[in-house]
């Protein structure tokens, strides 16, 4: 497996590869990984011949007040999960060879993005909605990172996860829109045994909030219950009820959003008949802000 | 000469000629063809394989109260310059095969740019001075459909004209934030004999207007005599007022804007020593909007 710190030689390397006819697989990450990421990784080396892993904790898609400094970075480990996963190379760039624009160090300080980088790429109505109200120019932030990675890359096919079911959705609305020469595919959830969706962020739960994390996944099972139970349809009032009867029963949960929205559009639906609808959540559990949620097809 | 209106075919055709080693290199215009867009043509003939002219008028890089109605669009005219400068491929799209999105015809009415598309390529700082503050919006619908038309054509150096020297900047910015693959070339300004810079709006102009339209050209003739001839730092306030004498005694004259900035970041310069510097000013003649600069090393 090849670790690459830098743009030039993984352009180098992968124009190589590209011009010997071999298919390249990107899987992006910001590191800390988990199953999830895995399974997306092992997606990959079984669809393209090359699996390229980006490790990059992007301070562009972090508001000021976020976690981006304490964010977990643990390097030795995510490179032998990356070997164990059959990755091919691993690009790991430091902020500078992303963000050659600014000049501060990043970690001391949270950094706007327009001290990042000149361009941006951004989206109307798509990422005015769920996570991107609670967390302003976060997929600014994601979709310019994106862009440059793919730029970068090349890549034939990127694997997303649906646990960022929003992330996904704007990115595959950017590849079209910007004519971007690249599929995107986005791979299930993995869970934890008691149904808690994996994510780098778990690691900040302490054994109890860990308990406690588990009512975005009920919240979710008893929406799918309540849709799919009815023979009539279900308003969104009525589910959204009762997932926050289940999730304010926790104690220290506290509920950023609940969307029952239209899959594609990400606008309200308030009543579920029988289109496919998207639950979606973000629950605060003690400090840690965590997501999930389900695509119900009636 | 190949005419292509499809985007799919379009990408076949480059990619069979990219596969046999050809470079490609890449006139992006609106049409209304000029000797300036014919230099730019000419200089990617000598320059590399096959010419790639796209001629489309992006409506997304007009404001609601600009001429993108009107704009002059002598297709027949246009195909037959390409001809004669020797392009190998016009791409000469709809804008539904641009902008799938809209769902209304363009011509009819102006459309707000969420309405064309939901991605689009923006810029901190650059795009919010000079013609960015008299045109918002305008740098967003060219950044944008420029990153669309460089992910179709591919090309290896794209070319553009020094008279829209600040477009010239941002795409060049665009391209290296974001990591895209290719060579941005910027060349002179191609004047009619009496020193009017060309640019397809010159034909709105009554024969009275056009010139009066000299005007701007005398201004930037002033300024670089000013700053040329004198052995210390002269000030911008000083160039400026001399320009605006120049402008102002002409009838149907109305100043926009006159900047004197640095070349490279578009900050104001207000005294002129022995840096580079960019002298650049629109100005209306009548109803129309003319643009100018000359970019001075002292």
């Amino acid at each position: 497996m090849l670790v690459i710190n830098k743009i030039n030689p993984l352009k180098a390397k992968i124009g190589a590869l590209k011009r010997k006819g071999l298919t390249i697989g990107f899987v992006p990450t910001m590191g800390a990984l988990h199953e999830g990421h895995l399974s997306l990784m092992r997606r990959a080396g079984r669809e393209t011949d090359i699996v390229v892993v980006s490790i990059f904790v992007n301070p562009m898609q972090f508001g000021p007040k976020e976690d981006y400094k304490r964010y977990p970075r643990p390097v030795q480990q995510d490179l032998h999960l990356c070997r164990s996963a059959g990755v091919d190379i691993v690009f790991s760039p430091s902020d500078k060879e992303i963000y050659p624009f600014t000049a501060r160090p990043f970690r001391t300080s949270p950094q706007a993005s327009d001290t990042l980088t000149r361009t941006f790429v951004d989206m109307y109505k798509l990422t005015e909605t769920m996570c991107g109200k609670s967390r302003p120019g976060h997929f600014r932030g994601v979709l310019t990172v994106v862009n440059k990675l793919f730029n970068i890359v090349e890549p034939d096919i990127a694997y997303f996860g649906q646990k960022d079911y929003q992330q996904a959705l704007v990115i595959k609305q950017m590849v079209t829109d910007l004519n971007m020469d690249v599929q995107v595919k986005v791979m299930p959830i993995v869970r934890e045994k008691d149904g808690l969706a994996m994510s780098s962020r778990n690691k900040y739960l302490t054994p109890a909030e860990r308990q406690e994390a588990i009512c975005l996944y009920r919240a979710l099972l008893k929406a799918t219950e309540l849709i799919c139970s009815s023979r009539r349809p279900v308003s969104a009032v009525k589910i959204i009820g009762a997932m926050k009867g289940i999730i304010n029963s926790v104690r220290h949960s506290r509920i950023d959003y609940i969307a029952v929205v239209d899959p594609q559009t990400l606008e309200p639906i308030k009543t579920i008949t029988y289109r496919q609808v998207l639950i979606a959540l973000a629950v605060y559990i003690g400090k840690t802000r965590l997501i999930d949620n389900f695509l119900i097809c009636k």
